[in-house]
């Protein structure tokens, strides 16, 4: 299904709420980093848990994923759409489904991946190029952004993504094995 | 992908903590229902929030998923392996690459997808028919979920398995569209 990927690949987290979304939003950074996004942009309540945690496991399992904060994401949303140079894809259940579109998202400019809370500003739905639904059954913005990145882009060359990792997992019948590399 | 289904498919959620796993896991019930599982297990704390979840969910939108509590899930899980009338896959980063082992698995008989915590009982693994990873890179056990269970099934018929629903999303180009059914 993949046709490649885009140069860049930035999922905006809209909506975050501290305490309420503290894990939610840290896993949905480390899917958007597993699946081959390049970045994270938080926005909603300010708060250095989920970069904390996003920049502990980019430096321990490699790559160079970057995690930051912004303010004013309908703003940010709004140029990123005037510009032009990026594609604007937003995930939400009341979208189309994600079989059918995936094969029309353009790889040839930065996406960006919008990915709500509880209330996305309707704006969100006019910027996006694409809104887009996996399924249309509540679950999870998790769920939803790891079927959407998997169903897109494709098997990742995750030795080539996560390079310069202090760790790696070998895959194995049920036993743990983490080594450190030897050399980096 | 998908060679069918099994005559039904539970998941059991390992080692819930009430506070720090709260909406994880809930997110993990409704992700399991909106891919086409039958049940929800959740084992670690007693806890009635996630299943209230679930079942509002279930109310609204369809469908006859059921979430059940089981204090002793270990053993639980040795009887069903050793019954045999079960076959069991546990998601872990550990585990063999998804894509390689999905044709793999049996669906002659019903099958439990164990989903961990931060401690897994080492037995987990050994009592697995399938000890399987999406990726080898930490992220979320929603996200393997998902993309497991929607690589294993393929496309689920949401209008047979959601029948009875109050509520229905409508796939729109940006506009939110819920609607009741007229008649269940």
């Amino acid at each position: 299904m993949s046709q490649g990927r885009p140069p860049r690949l930035t999922v905006l987290r809209l909506g975050h709420r501290r305490e309420r979304d503290k894990r939610i939003t840290s896993h949905l950074g480390l899917t958007a980093r597993a699946f081959g996004a390049n970045e994270m942009v938080l926005a909603g309540d300010e708060d250095p848990s989920p970069l904390k945690t996003w920049k502990s496991v980019t430096d321990r399992f490699g790559g160079d994923f970057v995690g930051k904060y912004e303010g004013k994401p309908m703003s940010w949303l709004r140029r990123a759409s005037k510009s032009d140079d990026f594609t604007i894809v937003h995930l939400t259940m009341y979208g189309q489904p994600w079989r059918q579109t995936i094969g029309k998202i353009p790889v040839n400019k930065p996406v960006i991946v919008v990915v709500g809370g509880t209330k996305v500003p309707f704006e969100a739905f006019q910027v996006s190029d694409f809104n887009v639904s996996v399924g249309n059954q509540p679950h999870s913005e998790v769920a939803a952004l790891a079927v959407f990145l998997e169903s897109w882009l494709g098997p990742i060359d995750e030795d080539s993504i996560f390079s310069g990792a202090q760790m790696k997992v070998i895959p194995s019948d049920g036993k743990k094995v983490v080594i450190p590399t030897e050399e980096e």
